[in-house]
């Protein structure tokens, strides 16, 4: 279609980031090859490294390339707390926003029966051993507020129970139906600081 | 930042992309790692490949992985056409909107003196030695209709003249101040044919 196959391939290749169409995907090809190249080589090196060596922390099941990662690794945290996020971004955003020292679970998702996202899928199998190990002592569920992220902090919190562990859950005053990536930082802070214990 | 260094370096490299903020970087990392991995890595190759081997046609300036582009290569195409484009994607919109069976030039640009862009820039010594060669008899002036354009046009009618080339510009119809590549195909190829010679 182009003058070139290359770019063609270049310009299909775009479009597997996550809202780049067609036109995006143009824009991008000719801006790196008009204008940064250097910036083109960089970011296909890395890439290529964190396909390769990405994967997942076994402890927290975050993003990590050494089997635990630096957060779970540090002797730093308090390891009593426990603290289960979504997503590595929610982890993030977190972790940003308040003074939170305790350590993280990352479910890399919610449960949704519908397309097949059980316990298994979240690795809550992973987390049932922790709680089991008796180094826990107070779960704070920060899942999103919507109705699969209810429905998760339910069955976290019942799981907690089980094995003898406060679940507690950020305060409302998060937005309902809203994604937690997203609230700005001090609602997230205030809403995190006067988490609440989940009654029986 | 993340628990992963190396997706820290991801994101940032991400962020050459036009129009991508630390936000979509982020999303764009995650989308990748979690669910396209394989379509990272594709990316990468391509992206390494295109940066290292995509130049410039010698001929029409188009991005070119060869010497000589296969469009200008091509002996089903009228040599005495030459269309005149500032962008690789200008002379795209033009190929799929009409019936254009002539050459291009592509200025990957336009004349912005005070960006310090001048005729050499667009590489206009070797428009003028292509017109002063004899094998032009009409170049279709399709610069933007914005008020950069409009002087690279004006510029150009001038080039061609001294060559005793015939000088035409896409028919008004344009919509004042807009881009050529979003304009819709329909437009575009009722005004590239009723494109009207310059007059002196
Ligand atoms: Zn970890
Ligand atoms: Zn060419």
């Amino acid at each position: 279609m182009s003058a070139s196959p290359l770019l063609d391939q270049l310009i299909e290749a775009l479009r597997c980031l996550p809202g780049v169409g067609q036109k995006s995907a143009q824009r991008m090809a000719y801006h790196l090859l008009e204008r940064d190249r250097e910036g083109g080589v960089r970011l296909a090196a890395r890439l290529a490294e964190a396909m390769e060596k990405i994967g997942h922390c076994e402890r927290c099941r975050d993003f990590s390339e050494v089997p635990v990662c630096p957060l779970c690794a540090s002797p730093a945290r308090e390891t009593q707390l426990l603290c289960v996020v979504e997503t590595p971004a929610d982890r993030l955003a977190i972790e940003l926003a308040t003074g939170y020292r305790g350590l993280y679970f990352v479910l890399q998702g919610r449960l949704s029966p519908l397309d097949g996202i059980g316990p298994r899928e979240l690795g809550l199998d992973l987390l049932a051993a922790r709680l089991a190990a008796g180094d826990v002592g107070e779960l704070i569920i920060a899942t999103n507020p919507t109705v699969e992220g209810e429905a998760t902090a339910h069955y976290l919190a019942q799981l907690a129970r089980q094995h003898g562990v406060r679940p507690s859950r950020l305060a409302h005053g998060l937005p309902l139906g809203g994604e937690l990536e997203y609230i700005d930082r001090g609602t997230l802070a205030h809403a995190f600081g006067s988490r609440s214990e989940i009654p029986s």
